[in-house]
């Protein structure tokens, strides 16, 4: 990252980020997605250099300008500021827009955690997950994350709202095996288990089909939705660029913590 | 509610939540319910009269003694505190204690939502999600809320963290149909598909088995209980008296949005 000009302390951001995602166990958020950060770097898709900016603050309430930073380094400097508020007023909320991917949702709620607070994260993303009722993705897996102190190690809780995550669909892929049903839809919005068909990247949100309360996890999806993308007033839902493209900015939103904001103006 | 000597009042409280509850097609909890809460009341397991009791405050947290009065009661006194703080600080989070069945979590976040903030309401409840790879229910169906004010109608999620709340499996029962697979477990806990069995109150996790990924609505329930009974010092999971008894005090524990207090006390 810095042989292509990255800032050193962002580069570091970002290695004990991935670092900590291989470390914890999630193989698909570590080093195996190094190449993408590169590659948004490269073609100057996500700034190399300058700092987050806020734009608003309140006693337990903020909103950051990510600067088309990397995403470890908008979330990071967004917990800061949540934690610094909790610290304060009881509960600290912030939200950033102009950022990027920003890795395992759980590393950000557990430097929270790791001082003694509770500690929450979300981001919204590129679309992946197909609502109940719909044929194309609307929204994308959108994390949920909490990690309370306890004792010796946190509890966390660290999860995608869609079934699963793309790179689950990815190893059975791999693999050569088939997809339990209830993880991915084909082009008809028909459920397959068919992981070649997977891979085209129509996921069923948690709880699978409408039978199985699927338009719980899609509810969950929408939740993470409204507290990034709406509260920020940036990207959201379809106006997301597509997975692992890079014509254009991410301008995602990541949600450290509780927040008020006025919503009416994103809605 | 009121022959059996409750406060008017509350009544009238418990009698608005009910009816909103139906109105919106929760009849699970309208006036469906009205037997359980009489119950409660006649038996002096819930307290007739009386005011909750602020016993902790900063400026976007609070601690409230239900002091045993009806659910709806306490929150509704736990959400206007809410309220009030997030007008004052931005956020507010406020957790009670010594409270009980509350009903449709709904209808507190869309108390908030009906004054121009992201409401969200939690509540732990009697043990009948069974965990990812165990036996036995060890935690309620928990449900999380959130209400979004969007123009004339608000956005509302409001939702079971199990696959389906036990009134979906009673209606399949009553009419002698089957449950649909990743409902519910028998009592060696295996997934089972007899209605009949379903009513002994094991239900999945949303997400249903493991390999599609009922651990996450298992760490969503898990979420809860650590907002609601271990942030509030009361009753939670497997401590909770059985759903629909009274022999004794539920000590249930609401959460009205977002809070702080000391985690580290709860664990």
């Amino acid at each position: 990252m810095t042989k292509i000009g990255t800032n050193p302390k962002h580069a570091n951001q970002l290695a004990t980020l991935l670092y900590c995602a291989d470390y914890r166990g999630h193989y698909s958020h570590g080093l195996n997605r190094l190449d993408m950060y590169i590659k948004d770097v490269e073609t100057d898709v996500t700034a190399a250099t300058g700092n987050p900016v806020i734009l608003k603050e309140g006693p337990s309430t903020g909103l950051v300008d990510g600067q088309n930073l990397l995403g470890p380094v908008v979330g990071k400097f967004a917990m800061q500021l949540a934690i610094d508020k909790a610290k304060q007023s009881g509960v600290g909320w912030v939200v950033a827009n102009n950022s990027n991917h920003f890795g395992i949702a759980g590393w950000y709620a557990m430097e929270a955690s790791s001082e003694g607070l509770l500690g929450m994260a979300f981001t919204n993303a590129s679309p992946l997950l197909v609502p109940t009722r719909a044929v194309n993705p609307a929204l994308g897996t959108n994390p949920i994350s909490l990690a309370a102190p306890n004792g010796q190690e946190p509890f966390v809780l660290d999860m995608a709202t869609s079934a699963v995550a793309l790179g689950k669909v990815e190893i059975q892929h791999r693999r050569g095996e088939p997809l339990p049903p209830g993880w991915a839809l084909d082009a008809q919005g028909r459920g397959t288990t068919d992981a070649a068909v997977g891979m085209q990247g129509r996921l069923f949100p948690l709880g699978g089909p409408e039978e199985t309360s699927g338009y719980k996890g899609y509810g969950l999806a929408c939740l993470v939705e409204i507290f990034c993308g709406l509260l920020s007033d940036a990207n959201w839902g379809q106006h997301i660029r597509k997975w692992k493209t890079h014509e254009r900015k991410a301008n995602l939103n990541n949600v450290a913590k509780q927040l008020d904001v006025d919503p009416m103006k994103c809605v």
